[in-house]
């Protein structure tokens, strides 16, 4: 049915989660990729998951719905909530507090789905794109929600009882933004395929001007490698 | 928006979540009830949960959709696996190992998604209906399950990071089906809205002989409380 060694990813679309399959791959593992579509604004980062999904040749790419939306309480999924815009963001890429595109407990429900997906089949591996150093205000980008949610999988699981160990990997949790590229780049990642933008133009480019895109702009430049996002 | 002290409670339409809902609103919280169709086989449930709903005053119900069907592996959510029938269940009400309709991963999906709605309510009052006994094979419904998860929710979410503690309340974990049953009527509980059944006729009532009626029915006669449940 499935390769023995399988890795469920989590596929965002975006420049990390990519970044984060390629590194699976490359650790020997056959991907089973789940791209969860929780109300965000826009089908773009979707498709991006698809071309992501496909380069790295995942043997199964799940798409599910999960309308987070529904919950409200961020810029993310509440049209009424704003995307900031053209902020000053500190070193470590974040603007101080919990940002307004943090959408509540939104990678407990990700990681919850993947590992749901993994016991349907029997994968023991979860590989995640989170990182602490642009995100130092979402509390589920830190490592301590990977230890903690490592621990819950070994208990909530069949794993619990067999004692067989479910691993949760988040192999970029504290690299920046240009040690992810400088990997991604080395493993033959096309970044061009990923969309990292929180609110891209109506043809499908990155603003170039949200949080996300100030980081990932400021990645290439500091890895020294050439940008290959489409703006506009 | 909404009453100061909010409590999530998980609410399926069977008779365990009823009474943790129950006790929640005994306890003097208002509740925002949430239903999750994870791709049961059956839609009855859910209009048990909104009579559940209803009868207990949840100043908001959603119900929102996830597609645990699409990873496979449950007879609750896939057609090719017949749910277990006529059974001799143990003394805890177990057959052994981890049992055919156990959904993989479920009460983690189920517990995100209450704690992202949590989140976005500011409430911290987590209520789940699961217990240990008559389910002694899903990993999921173990007091070490509700521990990890309650650790996880207070790294997971602003609560990590602002100092307020999240408590994920299961007050059943350890009851029996009677003294579950005792509870609920002892708060005015009507456990003729609740369906318990994994499989229920045409016209809505329970089968009468899958795992969750043969616990239900001898839970009321222990309990001594005529069965209101309509069967067939």
């Amino acid at each position: 049915m499935h390769p023995p060694r399988t890795a469920v990813v989590l596929l965002s679309g975006g420049l990390d989660s990519a970044t984060a399959a390629a590194i699976a791959r490359a650790e020997g593992f056959a991907l089973a990729a789940l791209t969860v579509r929780y109300g965000q604004r826009h089908q773009e980062e979707i498709n991006a998951a698809r071309r992501v999904a496909s380069s790295l040749n995942a043997f199964a790419h799940q798409i599910i719905d999960v309308d987070l939306a529904a919950f409200g309480g961020s810029a993310l999924t509440d049209r009424s909530v704003a995307v900031p815009k053209d902020r000053s963001l500190g070193e470590n890429g974040a603007a101080g507090d919990v940002p307004a595109t943090y959408v509540p407990a939104r990678n407990t429900v990700l990681c919850a789905l993947a590992l749901a997906w993994a016991e349907a089949l029997s994968a023991r591996d979860l590989y995640l794109g989170v990182n602490v150093l642009d995100a130092s205000g979402y509390p589920d980008c830190r490592p301590e929600f990977v230890s903690a949610f490592e621990t819950l999988a070994n208990v909530a699981t069949r794993a619990g009882i067999s004692g067989e160990r479910i691993h949760v990997h988040a192999p970029l949790i504290t690299w920046t933004k240009a040690e992810i590229i400088r990997r991604g780049v080395a493993l033959g990642l096309d970044y061009s395929l990923t969309l990292s933008c929180y609110d891209p133009a109506p043809k499908g480019g990155a603003c170039g001007r949200c949080d996300a895109c100030t980081l990932r702009k400021k990645g290439f430049a500091e890895a020294g490698v050439a940008d290959p996002t489409r703006y506009g």
